[in-house]
């Protein structure tokens, strides 16, 4: 059971896990930083809590530490109550969920065997917004995706801002960097015996809907909104893909654009 | 011709239409505001001149307004240059996208013709997040739906956070509020030729993908994130579909669910 420990005094060294997460050069996922997992609100560290992720401790109001007691019965960790006056000065800025929770990062899978064990992969190359990644990992989980490969310039989905977006999804869908050259690195998706299809707004490519991938083994390749995939990885996929548009409109957010795919390429509805 | 006048004082009357935008008293669609229509950064500029709502005027920083000055050429509409700074004093906040630009409100269409001439409509109720309600203007325009109604407890879409979140698409996709008393006030989609089709999680829905609506004249009936669809509304619909979710997920945001919806509706890919 977790040991509830009043704390009074914002400097106290027990928060230091928790100390200016908005000041740049300290964030967790940056170098020099500690690599360490935010989990903001009562649902995301309930997520925290259920993960692999090694919990160090909790940080909370009391009444947040309340709502959470029952998922603290088996966990030997320290949680901390605090005023949120004290919270807001040791983490840097008043937080309206009044409870954090923060752990140490686990080990990636192994690509290829989540390659291997998935029907519906995706894929990601350039996206670098945390919100956009968030959002994404948040659809993938909703709408069944058995992971997420990370392609170059892709931000990192267990930075504080994209697991929050996520709803802390991030800590659930397993994913890993894709290893190797980008995009000669995909042929590890067709080792795998996945479909590698890139979704992209061109009109030369399949409308999604009448690709036939609904209930077929794929990874489905995603860029950055605005951009969208390099020629390269359009190149080295098996087959473009596109979600018709009225014209006229700029291409969906790329969250957005990849539920839909993630819809049309579920099993079949039986 | 737009005519480009250079003002450097921040109090000048010709920007009272742009003054103190983030003042909650101030705002231009609460009760007491102006009921203006503000446009931010040039992409949503353009559309705005685009629409049919009156324009009064631009004001920005000269790099921008040189960058709008071909969709001027047909205006005569006052388009004020300023620096960053003064344009930064006047409204309240800087503005990174440098131009902002402001309309007068036009007539709605009327519901009911709307819902005539309509394949696919979305009929929102209590969507009263004004990003969420942005979103899905964009998602709406870029699959083809043809107009959005809105019921009751939804925000005004014509807010300066839903205008920027719609990437300007508030400005295209007609809608209008849905007259009479919520939900009997769904029959004028009936006689309008509509099936009412409401999305929800519950399990006793039907699969979206499975309804036999893509190609169909569809409304599609939209709840907030969270609460979703009142029984009253579900209860009022002629069917009730559903996205298939994976077990332990909460509900889709409602933007993007909307999304995952419009795809499943579009008419069929030839």
């Amino acid at each position: 059971m977790a040991t509830i420990t009043a704390i009074g005094d914002p400097a106290d060294p027990r928060l230091d896990d928790y100390r200016d997460l908005t000041t740049a050069d300290r964030r967790p996922d940056r170098p020099g930083g500690r690599g360490l997992v935010i989990a903001e609100g009562v649902v995301v560290v309930r997520r925290l809590l259920e993960s692999p992720y090694p919990v160090r401790s909790l940080l909370g109001v009391p009444r947040r530490l309340e709502e959470l007691a029952s998922d603290l019965t088996h966990l030997d960790v320290p949680a901390y109550a605090t005023s949120a006056d004290t919270m807001a000065t040791a983490v840097g800025f008043h937080l309206n969920r009044g409870v954090l929770a923060v752990a140490d990062r686990a080990a990636s899978p192994d690509a290829l065997s989540l390659a291997r064990s998935a029907r519906v992969l995706a894929v990601c190359e350039g996206v670098g917004d945390h919100e956009n990644l968030g959002s994404l990992f948040r659809n993938a989980a909703a709408l069944g995706v058995d992971g997420i490969l990370l392609g170059p310039r892709c931000s990192d989905p267990l930075y504080r801002r994209s697991v929050r977006v996520s709803m802390g999804h991030v800590l659930r869908v397993p994913f890993a960097t894709l290893p190797g050259e980008w995009p000669a690195s995909l042929d590890l998706l067709r080792e795998a015996g996945l479909r590698v299809a890139a979704l992209t707004p061109a009109a030369g490519a399949v409308p999604i809907s009448a690709a036939g991938l609904a209930g077929e083994r794929v990874a489905l390749l995603l860029g950055a909104e605005g951009p969208g995939l390099t020629d390269e990885a359009l190149e080295a996929a098996d087959l473009r893909v596109r979600i018709p548009m009225a014209s006229g409109v700029d291409s969906l957010n790329v969250a957005t654009a990849a539920a839909v795919a993630f819809h049309a390429v579920a099993p079949p509805v039986v």
